[in-house]
């Protein structure tokens, strides 16, 4: 090992790292990746009983199970937005550990409505896939179930203004599901995936009810407005498409920029996009 | 945790999970996905010695290792057929231990057949990719291996009439790979997939021998035939590709609808297809 | 378990598996998922102190961490290493433990240069996407981070000479991320890849500065010469794409065979490409 | 491996192992060490709430975590009881499930019993210890709480007719606490232990209320009667002393045989004693 | 479960456990089991290089793991010392962190102190044990190292003032070794044990330099003055025995009350002693 | 941290644990409790099968999990071999790795004999216990099965010449159920202990067949010859007692010094013994 103390003494100096190290100023907590695994795995045991976690005889204790769940993920979830709020910010401020708990509170007022939201969802998967048996076979299997679940819940984080954590649960989503959908994105009701991998849904995408999009589907971006200052894109600008009710767009579609696709219209699979869609058209080509 | 004592009572009122809630009626053993990815592991260490778990000096100790394998993966896969027998059935069928252990050793008869299949998969893999350098790197490192071992398990688990955990299997491995492979298709000899990711291959696809597919490629259904009286998809009815003998796939090729793609013919990538091909022939755009 | 005894027998012979079964000769390391896991983890710790399981209140102690780690790495590196050099050796070479020491410190060596090479990279990441709020997001967050420093530690690697290892680890980030770099790939600095599920990168790729790829994006071969004696793909032959600095590669286009992409050049969404491409055009059919 | 193949035969011929294999008839649960462990944490757990596990904030959340303990309690006993059934018997009785069912619930309902029991007792052991500083101290420090937890649990068990599982449970705290009493003895109230390690109780000592023992006191058997027919000592006959109430018994004090020390007495230090002793009397010597 | 509702019930009424219950206020730590044997075994570790945990192949390393060790130590102790000082306090008092870290910073400072006396400690078990082959056979085996080890490490503790913690520290040895040290006791340089099972050290003895004793010896208290008011035993009056320097007690010797044993006295095994011995004295019966 | 890093210098300094450090040389094993923990659960699973760890349905399969488990412990105790050797050798002798093979080699052929001799002390302990109701219960409950097989297996490895390694083992058993046997004694067949918390037997013991001995016996030396040159006690001189065959040694006694207890002989209770005991005595005082 002497050998390489010279290596560990360049990769300790502080020039070295400067621009990529994360100091953690005064004991916050970081954010989690277990951590936050295990907030998406209670949230999602809670609102789908029997299936991720909380399974049980009865309903009698199926009360106890989501009492020991939603304290859990009260701890958790108050833990992991305070690193949120403390990551970026050297302020110090003294505001965050109240915060945090505040707004986990709220998060978790919000669980009944998520479930409502989510049943809809896999019943939408459900009556739309040929190739699926019942709801359990949908809810245990399918991998969009996991991928909506957890924009739903990062959703809900980010409308309440927590920084990072939103992001960090949809890239753990990502990585389990090959689904790609930015927490900024405004989704409705029913909403289907079919197989998956491959889905990028941008960060200001805003799609109505009842839409179902295949694998490899790309709503994004077209071209950046670069500041004028720093020559990089201005953050921020809508520039995802709009994606009406009753929409189907098929495998590795891909539509690009702020256009919109109206109601009841379809999208071919291999389709390159970049202009509006009339509501009710079908595009193959 | 007082504030919150309300959400808990929402959450735990049966109404709100009514159309969610599996409920365990006598004890019958859940689907576990620990259990499914041991039951996985288990097979792939039988199949490929050496590779995957069972790694040992010599062929003597070699048998012991397959001896305990075995003897595990027949307690695991009767727990979980069972398990899949029991998840959709009110009718508390008394048979599904005695069915379940029968199948599971059924199964376990086929695992030779299985060896043969893989190794002429493996083979076939090897044969056809410039970088591939030796049969061990195609065992350890690609990823159509395990998407195609697993394929191969869950089909014969399938074919036997399990039901929920051949599905089950096939979405641990396209989470693990990003090849969603239906247990449903039915495959023949010497199968390739290179690379691998956003690959569909429906539930009622027929495919020869000798294919290979790149990654991204879809074979997949058209549009469904609808209910007259629900006005949802039929369940059940053959809807996707039937690829013959010694066809290539390229990379984002998206077939649809019950087509046939005739024995040596070649789907360059990014194509879209929806009717027949005749043999031979090449299709670039 | 009586039932299943002639199955065991079966699958034990050595006829049966003779084609498959990796035998280790002479108590040689075995190249072990969980070691060249936590050595992508150590390296990723180690370069982005913080971040990745090295996080420390001050740089005080950082430089414990530090030291710590690359000692463990040393150590698991070169049993790694020494694992590679065996696995297809039946030779008996004495040399292996002493070459992977070697080979081991020389990549430790190197790690100040790839902390920088990917210092780069996150800099162009975020620089180039308008959803990118911060440096810390993109490093704890962005798929592509752990796909092109997977990638950077396997090149490495594989330019040492270093046998399978480089594959196995590029293999576990396409299983992380859906990216399929291959190490033997050279790649110049400021790399960007958005999204990323799907992306494949092959063999013999180069690819120059300032480059910026989406999600499905293939730079893969076109066709293989084949071995007039075996039939075979003739192995090691330049056969996927030169693209220059300063392109961009939209999602899911497919650029096939020892074709250049000229610099400065923009390649549309979904776009099939066999062919040269002049600096500065912009295809989108 | 292949020089030990012998070895292995040898250790595999029934007869060398057959006085001591413990063989499973049809599939019953297996007396489990990690799962009597579970049984006897989830029993303190609940029995002193914010000391062993159940740790929580507001009494609101305490009666979740209850619930949930005693659910995964019920689960836990019915196995190992029905565990302890059927480990000798080789008729194949099928009443073991119900029974032990039924068992592992009156168990249960006992509970708030032995909660106040062993309330007394850690008031006992804190009004008896100069060093003790209050009943938090005493709750989570003192081996004697774990070695009387573990009895009453224990004695509970055997009094319901629980084969084999209250002696292991018993040893399991011999082996954490050096405190060795058989579940077969009977203890009153408030009964404390200072110190503890090598104190032995033997299977018929009666004990009354009030009573304090020290470390390395014996209450042993004397001599046993042999049987006429096997020349070995006779099971179960009334062989251990008979402690009154409100006895003191000092440090590695030994009393053997079916004596009775009165009411009140004191036994000094290091006495060796195999007599009655009088109410109230003092022994040193 | 519906059967058990009213048992959960029962043990979820406030009443029921009000006289057991460990109530957390402010969401301070929790004395934890797993955090304190953490921090023993740090401090074994720092102490002892290359016996508990810190193992590595040079001294340029060593410093690393030191580093490391000592971080993770101070944020533990912290920690367990808030835990300690918040156990039993209603009074909310917001000087506990600060508090807490500056003790651990304190004990952190006596390390080097620590390992001089402990150092001194083995080699006096060395010197003393005809069976000891070397220094390694007595830091790795002997459980005494283990008993004063924790021993030196508590009664640092209680010196600054921690609570609670010390003693849980001293039943983990305890439970380790089957030594009982209160951490209370004053003990001098080069202390052995020898086997150690059932040594009791009771809280106000005071130990010399250079003494040695084997198992089963207690030096206790005699009686306890009763308090008037309460009828119970006085807490914190001197009780236990001084022992001189130099003095051999050998096994299952008791030795209770505020006796003296002179300097370069022997008490044999087996002996009661409530009295006095002069300097130099041998006592066998 | 950076208040703490003058300590972290201090405790780093060469001198400071100069006398403490253990320095591994050349990459040898080092000695490692979890290894030692598994080697005897090995041993004690194949000769125990269905107990402790090898629990199977049928003869069948029972060779499978004898063959893994020799195998695994072959590898184990070789390597814990090897570092036993090199544990406390500067010389750099390259046979170490080749011997401990050896070693390991031939103690896994005594297994059988091991296995014989412990199903005679099971036999013998239950003979004697009235209160032990089969032989599955000693085998599973009792804890001096546990010290007696722990003894057994290191004294077989002491015998082979296998330093460091047998202390280690027999310390564990130590730990685990207060028996310390050293494993330089010599002990007979059917030996049984009861209870056994606080027993010692010293490194020179010599006991015959059938002795019987209860918890807190010690058979210990009585003094030391002192070396003339370093004034510290000789080491490996003969100095613990003889016990003769079916002799019955009863709780607390402790017997000192090179003395002989005849044949037949029965020791009471708390007795202290240094003198010879004729065959057939009976001593109580």
């Amino acid at each position: 090992m002497k050998e390489l103390e010279h290596i560990v003494n360049l990769l300790a100096e502080e020039g070295s790292y400067a621009s990529l190290f994360h100091r953690c100023t005064r004991g916050e907590p970081l954010p989690s990746v277990p951590d936050l695994k295990e907030i998406v795995k209670l949230c999602r045991s809670v609102i789908f009983p029997g299936y991720f976690g909380v399974s049980t005889t009865d309903s009698a204790s199926l009360r106890y199970h989501i009492g020991v769940s939603v304290e859990r993920l009260y701890a958790l979830l108050t833990s992991q937005i305070h690193a949120g709020l403390s990551f970026n910010c050297d302020c110090r401020d003294t505001s965050h550990p109240e915060a945090a708990r505040d707004m986990a509170r709220q998060f978790i007022e919000r669980l009944p409505q998520l479930r409502a939201a989510l049943a809809d969802d896999v019943r939408a998967i459900f009556d739309g896939d040929p190739a699926a048996e019942n709801i359990a076979e949908v809810i245990s299997c399918y991998p969009s179930v996991r991928a909506v679940s957890s924009y739903r819940i990062a959703h809900a984080l980010l409308e309440m203004g927590v920084p990072l954590i939103p992001r960090a649960i949809s890239e753990l989503a990502h990585g389990e599901t090959g689904v790609d959908i930015h927490p900024g994105a405004t989704i409705g009701s029913r909403f289907a995936i079919d197989h998956g991998t491959g889905v990028v849904i941008g960060a200001t995408c805003i799609i109505g009810n009842n839409v179902k999009i295949y694998q490899g589907v790309t709503l994004g971006a077209r071209s950046f407005p670069l500041d004028d200052a720093t020559g990089l894109p201005v953050k921020g600008i809508p520039r995802h498409p709009i994606i009406g009710d009753n929409v189907i767009i098929y495998s590795n579609a891909t539509i690009l920029g702020r256009v919109t696709i109206g109601d009841g219209a379809t999208v071919g699979a291999n389709v390159w996009l970049t202009h509006d869609v009339a509501p009710g058209a079908t595009i193959y080509k």
